[in-house]
């Protein structure tokens, strides 16, 4: 077994349901022989983070240092670990461990954020009972397998671009090549924060037709920077009607209760597809006449897995596809949590750790 | 113009909103040079019938000649039609015209089911104010593109089994092929009636694990003739524990209200589809959260459209699928409904018009 460089790891955890986290320490599980020890020097803020603090979301064991938005340099590496060396700039995001044993039904078949065993990048059981905790930290230790090389055109002076990636980017991008999002193709996406300003630079680079859907009018100009062709304000009927019947997809990335299902539906080509990236409470309703009438289907996507993250961000790098960040240093964190909270963050935050010595 | 056979088509129409049908003819509209003229030989019952005659759905105008599983044989063509002859053995499904403009959006990527400009079998209204009516009748006229030829294994001796083809048939394989159902999946079939039956024998031809669900136990050894590898009954909890998380595709041809598509979501795999073919009252409830975290789909279809009808006769032809149909002399056609109706059929009707001289 080998020894990593911290003993300690120094965190910011939520120690109760709320936004607020504080200074906590823990002492990190062992480095397996397929593990990484990364020291972590940048990581986003993502939506889930929040809820999961907050509690929001059932079964939060407090404390949780959540954020799973990572970016870091390995320090030590597993004995088993052949694809990364030290000091390598790795990427690290929602998952980071899966078993992909062969007779998994799911790592077998590519579907490794589905394996039963996965382990997230906070608030999961280990077989052992050990608690993953996540980025807002010092440092964090992952399989191998789920620590992302980030390629040289971003890690040589936009580091600080590559976290949002590692969420909100493989997360808008995985549905895109998995569904076969091509050239040409009309392709909507509703909600511009976190995920949608990502979402509307890769449907650009994949060469489709880009409708950005906000009722935030003064996102306009933002998103034609962007890529979008067009901007559709939704609180606007007229604006809506240019819409009608027309794209192959649509992406929502929108948590907002009121989110309009059915109006969706109306905007759809015959045989287009709605995918849901985010998860509002509430219903949907459809009458089963709304499917078998425009051959619509509705369907959901979680996260990446391994053959997409690499490819994201190796498909981030060639397009030169960046978010659009609000930087704070990681002692100023409970700030960026309230700001991000406040719906007013353009369009993802990052904490930075201090610089160390290599 | 061409002169077409008959001056008169006689028929049985409902004449007002009830399951009951009497004799009533009209004058047809002319031939035109793209069209065919079909004496009619046999024509199935479809549900969608029933629903129309009875006016479940709004919009049917009375007097109006139901019927959309029509086989029969070419008496006359239009001047402009080269890819039929008079004596081709033909079947005419839900559709009987579509633009096929070049500038039609619908038409020229094979989406002809839902062309502006489409004509169905009944109660549409043409451009010129002529109503279509459709086959429990002596002859019909429809665009020759939408007269397939029957297949000379089973015209030759099986032309009886042909008219559920036309609709049922079209309707449960076009969405096979057009997901990508292959050999090795996993498909269940909800309803095992009219759609069903036929779905079983698609999918098994396909070379699929089929799961027949209904809650007829003693449709079992049917299913099971029919291509089934399971049978599962859908009132026995532990039988339904069987499937849990397993199956690539449903179809869904059940029309009841009390379909319970949350719990299909259960039985569904990772990434899989569920089809609804039916159109049943009644509204379907979702959370987000339930397609992104399974990433599965749930979609529909309508028919088939010229692309898929003459493969689903070839595919039928090859792998001799056939419905089980109950027969009906024309003039019993009032009896037939009733029958159908009860629900009782197993699982097709189909009605004979009085053989004619050629």
């Amino acid at each position: 077994m080998v020894q990593g460089k911290f003993d300690i790891i120094h965190g910011w955890a939520a120690m109760k349901p709320g936004l607020k986290v504080e200074p906590w320490s823990y002492e990190p599980r062992p480095i397996g022989p397929h593990d990484v020890e990364i020291e972590i020097m940048h990581c986003g803020i993502c939506g889930t983070d929040l809820h999961s603090i907050k509690a929001d979301w059932e079964g939060v064991n407090y404390p949780v240092i959540v954020g799973h938005e990572i970016v870091g340099r390995v320090v030590t590496k597993g004995e088993n670990v052949t694809r990364l060396v030290e000091n390598d700039i790795v990427g690290v995001g929602g998952q980071i461990y899966s078993c992909q044993h062969d007779d998994c039904s799911e790592c077998n078949r590519g579907l490794d954020s589905y394996c039963s065993k996965a382990v997230y990048a906070f608030n999961t059981k280990y077989p052992d009972g050990g608690r993953s905790q996540g980025g807002y930290a010092s440092a964090i230790r992952v399989d191998a397998n789920y620590a992302f090389k980030i390629p040289d055109a971003i890690a040589n002076g936009y580091l600080e671009y590559a976290p949002p990636l590692m969420c909100a980017g493989v997360t808008t991008f995985a549905p895109m090549i998995r569904k076969g999002v091509k050239k040409g193709d009309k392709v909507g996406i509703v909600g511009i924060g976190g995920l949608g300003h990502l979402a509307i630079q890769f449907a650009h680079a994949l060469g489709t037709e880009v409708y950005a859907f906000s009722h935030s009018q003064n996102k306009k100009q933002q998103c034609l920077n962007l890529g979008a062709s067009y901007f559709i304000n939704t609180s606007d009927e007229e604006n809506l009607k240019s819409v009608h019947h027309k794209l192959n997809y649509l992406f929502v990335t929108s948590s907002s209760e009121s989110n309009q299902y059915n109006k969706y539906m109306s905007w759809m080509d015959f045989g287009g597809t709605i995918v849901l990236l985010a998860l509002p409470a509430g219903k949907m309703s459809f009458a089963p006449a709304e499917f078998v009438y425009s051959g619509i289907a509705v369907t959901g996507s979680l996260m990446g897995g391994i053959d997409v993250l690499q490819k994201t961000l190796d498909f981030a790098a060639k397009h030169n596809i960046r978010p659009i960040i609000e930087r704070f240093p990681m002692e100023k964190i409970n700030e960026a949590l309230l700001h991000v909270d406040s719906g007013k963050v353009r369009y993802r935050a990052v904490l930075d750790n201090p610089v160390t010595e290599n």
